[in-house]
């Protein structure tokens, strides 16, 4: 007769993080949007200051961007039933490829179905066996799952340290490819990647130049184009990967390089040739959005200008909010209790934003990760600021030594690891961000 | 000073393939798309008959599809700039899911932004290290992705052959977790999986058994319920898998399942957590196709009446199309170079179908895949088989003894692999099929 082996739903059966949160009070993900404009959102019928997006830029709910999508569904349907490489390449991908080619001064680019893919599709195509690709341990899980796919080997260096690449890199196998893979703004902590010296150090190691420009595009650098440009490094950089369901407002990536580079990927990259391509309304919305962030830099302004007061609000009342140079800015709590307690009294109060535990952060280190808008008024900022300084007080945050010192009270919310596990992944994880 | 290291740009540099094809006349990808209803498009200003889809109902081109992802971009805007565990969750997903459910007469249902990312993020949640995934070497290449993403070790059986199954089963070590991956329909070959007895043998081996309906949804079953409700075996499998960019006419994808296994994936699966959730228009167009599928079964009707004379038209014709099952007919030609030449003077006949070849389909048997809607007109599918029959007399096929033999002539087009690789992979690889 047959042993019993061990049944793969029983992990499903003991599961019981999000249950315990729920029964708590704070469970934090998932909720229901039943209504948005973007800077505001209507949940269980209730108005709330939406600070949890990367809708930048605020076009998602721009008019001309929705009549854009539909005007592309009208004229190509809901979707092309089938992926670029076979049946699925409409001419409005081709214009959205061209338009970011030139937007970003680069040869060629090529459309995902998700940021996600971006990255999975290219680094795993791009590199071999032998191969290593250096990560800023930092970055974010899409680059993570992409090396974990790639036959390369993932060597992480300490987040944003020069330094601490160039031990990396003179460690490498000699003859081995390397790639460096970098955000050019971090997705929690905000930061803006230290990119000039490490492109100096890549190019010395002779090691191509990677950026996720996921939420820096439309942030950073001229009408938006990004940290690269920012910097001034366009033609140092090799490859850049940016996303569209950030201030382009809809779903899906792309990757954008020299053509040689771009027509290998059309015909290696797995989860480009294995997935349907990007939905016409998708497609349109995004070419809309592409355009009215170069006509309107007005909004770029705004966002800066939004960005600037909730940095200094925060830092005025005494909240910890790390090295962020961005609108993406992470307020400090400590526990990951602490953090779904404050994030759950912030949606009472009527602001929508989420806690990040770890993996996603340090771990002890949990925050509440607020981004903001340029389509946020000041009297939403105003509020927003008024709740924080409330619930400061009422819960405490990463100063209060009880919050502080995850040994000190018990982590409700064990988010992706068993404690051994978690543990473990500490010491070695390279970093999973979202 | 350093060494000089592999540079990885040099495979891009040196790679071929796409440049000779198209300097030789018959490269058959990424062809563009000006204007489509689906069973017609506009290539290069001329209308083509589009039997290379997957919309296999015409539902992505009815203006009530249409209107309804209109309609959702207008509520809800173009993107939900985020994903669905932190920002990105509106009510319209939650009604999807909750019409999928009950359509599938699933506990519960969960969205994912690709049906790609269903496949990886299930199979690599569901999964750990110890446990194995048995899959039909004729697997789509999301769930082979998928496996080599999961901790579990990949296991290959012979195509549809439940003894080769068994056998596997056998000798998997008597403590590992194990699942059973199949699909429902194969998409190149159009072969209905042979179920009953896989799953009678999992059952008796504890195996969980997992079916991918991408291409069944809509094809099979009552109303289209898929290949698990055509044989009546929705309380025998365990996770049912399907996708909105074939029957439903958009992108993305869903796993259908028990309460407790979907509440596991919806916190485990990381494509899901860290990617942006399916756009407004997709999700709302999604919403009513599969209304419309399920108060029209006429166009199901449609559907078969249309393949069935396609089955009947090739094989009187003296074509080999397989052992298909489904509206997915493939052509078998032989040799790269004739598949590739075949499509393109179809192509020049009016008629938009694209070869497969290796590893799409077993190496020295190349097809050219057709598949068929139930939009089709008589008129259409009359002419799309007097073309065939024009050039099989032109070209010639699999019965061709020179493009029977892949030795006999030289491959122009190697999709993946070098000859040595492409060798090796022959002996090796479990099936990598679009």
């Amino acid at each position: 007769m047959i042993d019993s082996p061990r049944d793969l739903f029983l992990k499903c059966r003991e599961y019981r993080d999000s249950y315990d949160a729920r029964a708590q009070g704070f469970y934090p993900y998932f909720r229901s949007i039943e209504g948005t404009r973007g800077n505001h959102v209507i949940c269980g019928g209730e108005e709330k200051i939406m600070i949890g997006s990367n809708n930048y830029l605020g076009l998602a709910h721009d008019p001309r961007v929705v009549e854009a999508a539909c005007q592309a569904t009208r004229e190509y349907g809901s979707g092309c039933t089938g992926s670029r490489l076979l049946n699925g390449s409409l001419r409005i991908h081709e214009e959205l490829e061209e338009a970011l080619a030139a937007f970003l001064d680069r040869e060629a680019v090529l459309l995902f179905s998700t940021g996600f893919f971006a990255n999975q599709g290219a680094l795993s195509a791009l590199t071999e066996e032998g191969d290593v690709i250096l990560c800023d341990r930092e970055n974010h899980a899409s680059i993570i799952d992409g090396c974990a796919f790639a036959p390369a080997k993932l060597i992480p260096f300490r987040h944003n340290a020069p330094e601490s690449l160039e031990n990396r890199l003179k460690r490498v196998d000699p003859a081995a490819g390397r790639l460096l893979a970098v955000d050019g703004v971090f997705s929690m902590s905000g930061d803006l990647v230290n990119l000039p010296p490490m492109v100096e150090i890549a190019k010395k190691h002779h090691c191509r130049v990677y950026v996720d420009e996921a939420h820096s595009l439309g942030v950073l650098g001229p009408n938006g184009r990004g940290s690269v440009h920012h910097f001034g490094l366009n033609k140092e950089v090799d490859v850049v990967m940016g996303t569209f369901s950030k201030s382009l407002g809809s779903m899906g990536g792309f990757i954008a390089g020299d053509g040689e580079m771009i027509e290998y990927l059309r015909h290696r990259a797995r989860c480009l040739i294995f997935t349907a391509s990007l939905a016409p309304a998708v497609t349109g919305g995004v070419l809309k959005a592409l355009q009215i962030m170069q006509e309107e830099p007005e909004r770029l302004d705004a966002l800066w200008r939004n960005t600037r007061k909730m940095h200094e609000g925060f830092l005025s009342m005494g909240f910890k909010i790390g090295t962020t140079k961005s609108p993406i800015v992470p307020i400090l709590i400590g526990s990951e209790r602490g953090s779904f307690q404050f994030a759950q009294r912030l949606f009472e109060e009527g602001v929508f934003a989420t806690p990040a535990i770890y993996p996603a952060v340090k771990y002890g280190e949990a925050i509440v990760r607020t981004s903001y808008m340029a389509t946020h008024s000041e009297e939403d900022l105003n509020r927003v600021l008024e709740v924080f300084g409330k619930l400061a007080k009422e819960l405490g945050t990463f100063d209060d030594p009880a919050y502080a010192n995850p040994g000190r009270r018990k982590n409700v919310f064990d988010f992706r690891l068993s404690e051994q596990g978690r543990e473990a992944a500490v010491r070695n994880n390279p970093g999973t961000n979202p």
